[in-house]
């Protein structure tokens, strides 16, 4: 009865050159293509994606319930979010009987991917198959638009998420070699001060919107007060020596 | 008088099905392709594009110097590498002067990258242009390998060389959500020894190739005495909450 599948597609971090050989064959010849928005906006996946869609492809806009006035940790939120997932995983899961559905993600779906909500549901209710592909993860486009090399030799690396408190911030940028900081927005200024502090200022560079055509890299030094939710600051790795030979 | 560059190219992490539409397109189109590999050896960069290169290609192996009876911090070992990079810096600057030059590089080359020591002697000459193209490091494919989303919501990932003592690599299992631990090799009985005394055994995973043909993964519980160099040990994130909303 079965013959369809739900394929998460990876776009990668904005260029479509950067997308991978499947996702480009499979974007093109879908038939369904899925992707999260918020009400109101066009969805950033499915920007990324703009003049390669199918002349007779569906598109299914998953729009997130309006939350902004309800705090994140209201059990209303949990419930409205809730509810909006089970929904699109019947209707993904009965679109998949007949045929292939395509969900778009940017970056890479494992690497904290707003699929990975639907994925877990939609494999333990074990109904249709479900496949991701991965992409080449935003950081690693963000940091392609600085032209350093991000790590060498034994360099630590960590991915932090901005919205941290200072305490493991301040802990993890004094360990680590090489910082990805993510989800910088409002916390712009914070993050400065915590760098300043560790003496890391200097060498962290603020990226927006890497690899795409309104690409925006700087110094974190030279930054204005305000930044988009998504940009990205980098601090280059500069190659520790290996403890030991292989 | 130039005419060509040198471009870099991001392989991926091993299926050639993961390549970006853009390296693909240049490799199938390449004329000069220039590779690292150790003697006798066909050089792992060279084996994910079997099959791909043109008629007409010249290869050119880059192989590094034989120095597994010099310890790595001798200073003839480092004088040795030296004049290999120097020589194939001198010779890739020859052979852009006529013809695009593509190097192969496996995973993202800018992430522990073996062409970033000629990278930025190049930079530095600045005598020919040097681009490199972003590709899907080998930790996505190895993460997509498990099959698990590797993180969520706000946790953090670090990246650490299992090559680390253990005090580094102790503090960082204990303080990171998601780990990826590279170079395993024969570093995997302490590695194992590290992860159950920070209780996270049962979490890890152990994957050698992953996305290639022969991929093998396991809870790296199961896995046997000893795994090859590039094995990686990879634990997923749970989805740490937000501690603020955006």
């Amino acid at each position: 009865m079965n013959s369809g599948k739900i394929i998460c597609v990876g776009l990668g971090p904005g260029d479509p050159d950067m997308m991978s050989v499947k996702a480009d064959r499979l974007l093109r010849n879908a038939r369904h293509v899925a992707y999260f928005r918020k009400r109101g906006h066009p969805g950033k996946a499915r920007q990324l994606v703009n003049g390669m869609l199918h002349a007779e492809v569906t598109e299914y806009p998953m729009e997130y319930p309006l939350t902004t006035e309800i705090p994140h940790d209201d059990p209303r939120y949990v419930a409205q979010l809730s509810d909006f997932y089970l929904g699109w995983q019947a209707r993904l899961t009965e679109l998949a009987r007949g045929e292939d559905v395509i969900v778009l993600c940017e970056g890479d779906p494992f690497f904290y991917g707003s699929f990975m909500h639907l994925y877990v549901r939609l494999q333990q209710e074990g109904v249709v198959p479900v496949e991701v592909l991965p992409g080449i993860p935003g950081m690693v486009g963000c940091w392609h638009a600085t032209g350093m090399p991000m790590t060498w030799g034994d360099d630590v690396m960590s991915v932090l998420p901005a919205t941290l408190a200072d305490e493991p911030l301040r802990a993890h940028m004094a360990r680590s070699d090489a910082l990805v900081i993510m989800k910088v927005g409002r916390h712009l200024g914070r993050i400065r001060s915590l760098l300043t502090e560790q003496g890391k200022l200097d060498q962290a560079w603020l990226v927006i919107n890497g690899t795409m055509s309104d690409e925006q890299v700087m110094p974190l030094r030279d930054a204005p007060e305000r930044c988009p939710y998504f940009a990205i600051v980098i601090v280059h790795g500069n190659g520790r020596r290996p403890a030991n030979d292989m």
